[in-house]
C-alpha cells in the first residue's frame, strides 16, 4: 500500500497512471469529515430514492472527502490470481483564489478517524489538492484575465499578512549584498506563485526556483540575465498543477472507463460528484445520469453481499453465509476464514507492494483492497452457480467471473431499505417493499412508543402518526408484514389492516406528521404520497 | 506557561484557580477555527457599530476557539513588579448527547496555525471540552430525565458502532472466565458514562474504574459486592465535569470581578459569549450588556496604543513612538527595544512558571502574556503623563497605573474605523469621523476604480455608488477630508463637496449599492441611513 502526498505526488503519479490503465477493474472507498449537518438524522424506511437523494446532498453538502483510497485490480490467468496495488490518497482543500475555503468536521467523524489512526498532521501538512471543474475553470479564467495586482488583491487576510512578512524579508535580504541565497518557507501555492512572478518580472538578477515547502531565491551575476528570463516558463501551470493534483487522479479513473467496485458506495459516489466532478445538481435523475456518464459499470459489494445471503437463504445453506452483519470488515474476516471453503479455488488475491503501512479497517486505501477482495470471492461463488461445480476444478476467467456478476452491475445498496436499491443507467427497481400497514387504535391510552415495542420483535419497522388515532408501519420485507397482520388480527387495542391509498388517503393533509421508528427519532413528513 | 489538556486538567485545576484569584487583573487571547464564512468580507468606513456587530456575528457563528489563552497578573508593589502566570488551553468540543457538534475551518486559518506550530494532535486527542450555559442545562435535565435506554437511543451513528464494539468485547471478556481485568479504549465520556452505569446497575460482581481515555473492569469476588455497589455515586456528575472543563474556568474568570486586558479584544468577546455563555442574541445592545455583566471592567490594548498614539502626535514626539502597525507583536518588541526608554522604572515583568513551551507569537497562552507585558509599559507611560515625570524616579502603587487608564476602561478597538470603538458599559461614542464627501463626475468616462486611485494616496478610502454619476467618499480621519477637498477644489473631472445628509439623501432608495475601497471589493450596502 502506497501512501500518496503532495510530497511524493510527482514521483507516484507515473506507477498510479499505468496502474489504473493496466487493471481489470478498480476499487474505491473514502473517509469523509462528516455526513450529517443536522442535529439528528436516521432515515427511514418510508423513503422514496428521491427523498433519500435530497436528504443525503443537504447533509453532505458542507463535509469533504478528506481521504481516497483506489485499489487496482490485475488478473493473471496462469496464477489464478489478482495482482493487485493500492493507493492511499490524504486530500486537503488548499486556499484557491476567489474561494473562501472551508472544511467542516463532525466532531464523531473526528473521534472515529482519530480511532483509527487518520494521520492529521500528514492530512494537515502534506495533503494533496483538488478542485472541482467549474473550481479549476474559474481559477484558469483568473490566471489569464488578471494581472499580478489583480491577484494580489483577492488575496484572503491571512494571506495578505503572510505575503508581507516575505516581502519584507526579502527586501531585508537584497539589501545584504554579501547573502547569496534566501529561503523561505511558502506552502501556500498561489503565494509561491505571486512571488515567483513578481521576483521574475522585476529583477533580472534574481533566479527562484521552489521546493513543495518553500521558495528559494539566489542572487546571479549580470552576464546570467539570459538564462534567468528564460525562467518565465508556465508558474500558471505550476499552480494549476499544485492545485489540481487528486483531479488528474478523479480524470484518469473516470476516462479509463475501468468498472468501479466500492462497499456501500452511495455517499462515495456523492461525495467524487461534488468534490471533484460539480456540485450535486438538484434533480435526481440528473445526478443519476452523470455517475453514469463519469463510471458506466459499477458494483457495490454491499448490494451482492444480500443478492448472495438471498441465494443461500432459498438453498437452506445459510449455515454457510451466516453474516447478519454485512460490514466490510465482517465479510473480509468472513472470507479469510470459514467463507474459504465456499469459494475455493478462487483467484487468489496478491498485492505487489511493500507494506508501508500496517493493514487495518477505515484506512481508505485498504478499506479499497478490501472491498477488492470480497468482489473476487462472491463473484466467483456466483460463477459457481452459473456455471455449475465444475468450476471449482479449474482456473475461471476474468470475462467468465464478471459475466457471474453482470445482472448486478450498477445497482447500489440504499441503508434501511434492504429490499430496495439504486440503479444507474436506468430505471430504478419498482419497489419490492410490502405496502404499508394501516393502525387504528381502539383505546386512546396506547401511545406510540407502546406501538413501536409491540412490533419490534418482527423486525425493522417505522411507525408515523397518520390521522386521529391511525398510524401508518413501514416495514423492511413482506415476511413482517404478514407475521404483523396475522398476529394482531384479534388484539383488543388495535385493529390492523394493509393500507390502502384509495380509502385512507383522505386524511392527507391533515398530517406534518413525524416518523418514530425503534430508534425513537422526529423525521419531517415530505411528499410521501 | 502551561499548557493545559483534558490529562492535566484536574492537577492544574487548582493552580488556575488561585491564580485567578490572586491576580491584580487578568489578559485573555483567543486562536479561532475561522472568522470569515462568506467568499470575500472586509470592513467598511460606511459600517455603523451595529452593522459591525451583525456582520461578525453572522460570520463567526460557524466557527469556534480552538486556544485559549489566559495570563494573571499579581502586583509585587516591594520588587516594583508583576508575577505572571500564562495558561495556554487547548479547546475541542467533545461530542455531546442531544447535539451533532461540528467544527468548521477555513482553510486559511488552519494553514496560519499550522505555521504557528499549533499541535493538532494534541487538539484532538487531549483538548478540553466546554458547554455554553444552555447546552449545560440540556444536558442535566437530560441527565435527569432520561433512562440509559433513553440515552442509547439519542446516540450518534458513530458512536453506536462503537457502543456496539465495546459491548460485543465486554461479553466476550465475561464468558472467559481466567481473564480477571478488562481494558477498553473509550474516549467518549458519554460512551464511558454508559458502559460504567450499565455494568454497575446490572453486574454486581464487576468493578468499573476509568482513566482519561479507558473504561477498566474488574471481575470481583461475591463477597464484594457491598463495596462495589457502592460505586454508584456520581456518574451522572463526572460526566458533566468532563464536558464542562472550559466552562468552569470561564465562569471563574467572570466570577472574579477582575478586570480582563485583551488585544483587538471584540472577536475574542464575541466567541466567547458564544462558546462559554450564550449564542450571541440579535441584538447588538443586548451583547453589549451582557459582555459587561460578565466582565465589568475590560483594558484593550489596541484602543490603548492608538490613544498613546495621539498623546506623543500632539506633543510632537512621534518618533518616540513610531508604530505604523499597532500588532501585538510590534508593540512587544517596540517595548522590549527602543520603548524601553519611554517606559523607564516602569513595574517588570516576571515570569513565575518553568518555561515548559518556547514563547511565540500567536499560541493564545504567550500572547495573553504579551499583551499584559504591553499593559503595564503603556499604563506607566500614561502615569506618567498623569502624576509627572518624578513619577519615573519611584515605584508606582497598581492603583495609580490603574487610575492612569481608567478613561479607557471598557473601550474596545474597532477594525478599519480607528476614530471609532465601541463602548462596553455605556453609550458608544458619538461619530467623530468626518462626514462623508460627495463626488458628482464632470465627464462619464471617469470609472469607479480610477476614482480609488485618484484618493488613496490621501489614506484610506472608501467609495459607494449613490446616484447616477455620483459617489459617496468614505475617509478615515478629518485631515485626509480636508487634504481631499482641497486638492480636487478646481479638478476639472470631478466636483467634491462635504455630504449633505438634507441636500443629497433624496437619491436613497434607487442604490441597493456597492461599496468599493482600494482593495475593489463588494459589499452590500445595508440601512445606512
Amino acid at each position: 500500500m502506497e501512501e500518496v502526498l503532495h510530497s511524493n505526488f510527482e514521483t507516484l503519479y507515473p506507477q498510479i497512471k499505468s496502474a489504473i490503465n493496466n487493471a481489470n477493474f478498480i476499487t474505491i472507498d473514502a473517509e469523509f469529515s462528516g455526513i450529517y449537518s443536522e442535529k439528528c438524522l436516521k432515515h427511514s424506511l418510508f423513503d422514496t430514492l428521491n427523498d433519500r437523494y435530497e436528504t443525503l446532498k443537504k447533509n453532505i453538502q458542507q463535509f469533504a472527502i478528506v481521504q481516497f483510497g483506489i485499489g487496482t485490480f490485475h488478473h493473471i490467468p496462469f496464477e489464478n490470481a489478482y495482482k493487485t496495488k493500492c493507493f492511499n490518497f490524504y486530500l486537503f482543500p488548499k486556499s484557491v483564489l476567489l474561494k473562501n475555503r472551508k472544511l467542516s468536521w463532525q466532531v464523531t467523524s473526528l473521534n472515529f478517524l482519530c480511532k483509527h489512526n487518520f494521520d492529521f498532521n500528514k492530512f494537515l501538512n502534506d495533503g494533496i489538492c483538488y478542485l472541482n471543474e467549474p473550481d479549476e475553470k474559474l481559477l484558469k479564467d483568473c490566471l489569464t484575465k488578471y494581472d499580478l495586482a489583480n491577484i494580489v488583491e483577492h488575496l484572503l487576510f491571512e494571506e495578505e499578512i503572510e505575503l508581507n512578512e516575505c516581502k519584507n524579508q526579502i527586501s531585508k535580504w537584497m539589501a545584504r549584498s554579501e547573502d547569496i541565497k534566501l529561503k523561505l518557507q511558502v506552502t501556500n501555492p498561489t503565494l509561491q506563485y505571486i512571488l515567483h512572478k513578481d521576483l521574475r518580472n522585476n529583477y533580472n538578477n534574481i533566479w527562484t526556483t521552489s521546493d513543495n515547502k518553500s521558495i528559494i531565491m539566489l542572487k546571479v551575476k549580470s552576464d546570467m540575465q539570459n538564462f534567468v528570463s528564460k525562467q518565465e516558463d508556465n508558474l500558471e501551470e505550476v499552480l494549476l498543477n499544485s492545485l489540481t493534483e487528486f483531479s488528474k487522479i478523479f480524470k484518469l479513473l473516470s476516462s479509463s472507463k475501468k468498472f468501479i467496485v466500492g462497499h456501500n458506495m452511495l455517499l462515495d459516489l456523492m461525495f467524487m460528484h461534488q468534490q471533484f466532478y460539480k456540485p450535486l445538481p438538484d434533480s435526481y435523475i440528473e445526478f443519476k445520469n452523470n455517475i453514469h456518464t463519469l463510471f458506466p459499470e459499477i458494483y457495490d459489494t454491499k448490494f451482492l453481499s444480500f443478492e448472495l445471503r438471498k441465494l443461500y437463504n432459498t438453498e437452506d445453506r445459510g449455515h454457510l453465509v451466516p453474516w447478519e452483519l454485512n460490514s466490510l470488515s465482517t465479510l473480509y474476516e468472513y472470507f479469510m476464514a470459514k467463507g474459504r471453503f465456499l469459494s475455493f479455488n478462487s483467484p487468489k488475491i496478491i498485492l505487489s507492494q511493500e507494506f508501508s503501512v500496517q493493514k487495518r479497517y477505515h484506512s481508505a486505501g485498504w478499506d479499497a483492497y478490501f472491498a477488492g477482495y470480497i468482489f473476487v470471492k462472491m463473484a466467483h461463488i456466483f460463477c459457481v452457480k452459473k456455471f455449475g461445480l465444475g468450476v471449482e476444478e479449474r482456473i475461471v476467467t476474468h470475462s467468465e467471473l464478471i459475466s457471474s456478476v453482470k445482472k448486478f452491475v450498477n445497482s447500489v445498496n440504499i441503508s434501511r431499505s434492504n429490499e430496495i436499491y439504486m440503479k444507474f443507467g436506468g430505471d430504478d427497481p419498482i419497489l419490492s417493499r410490502p405496502e404499508w400497514l394501516h393502525v387504528k387504535l381502539k383505546s386512546p391510552s396506547i401511545d406510540i412508543k407502546e406501538l413501536i415495542k409491540k412490533f419490534s420483535s418482527f423486525g425493522t419497522v417505522d411507525v408515523m402518526p397518520f390521522a386521529d388515532r391511525c398510524f401508518l408501519v413501514a416495514v423492511s420485507n413482506h415476511n413482517s408484514a404478514i407475521n404483523i397482520l396475522q398476529s394482531f388480527k384479534n388484539d383488543s387495542e388495535i385493529q390492523m389492516i394493509p393500507y390502502s391509498r384509495l380509502k385512507h388517503r383522505k386524511h392527507i393533509g391533515l398530517w406534518s406528521g413525524a416518523v418514530l421508528s425503534g430508534g425513537l427519532f422526529i423525521w419531517l413528513l415530505k411528499k410521501y404520497f
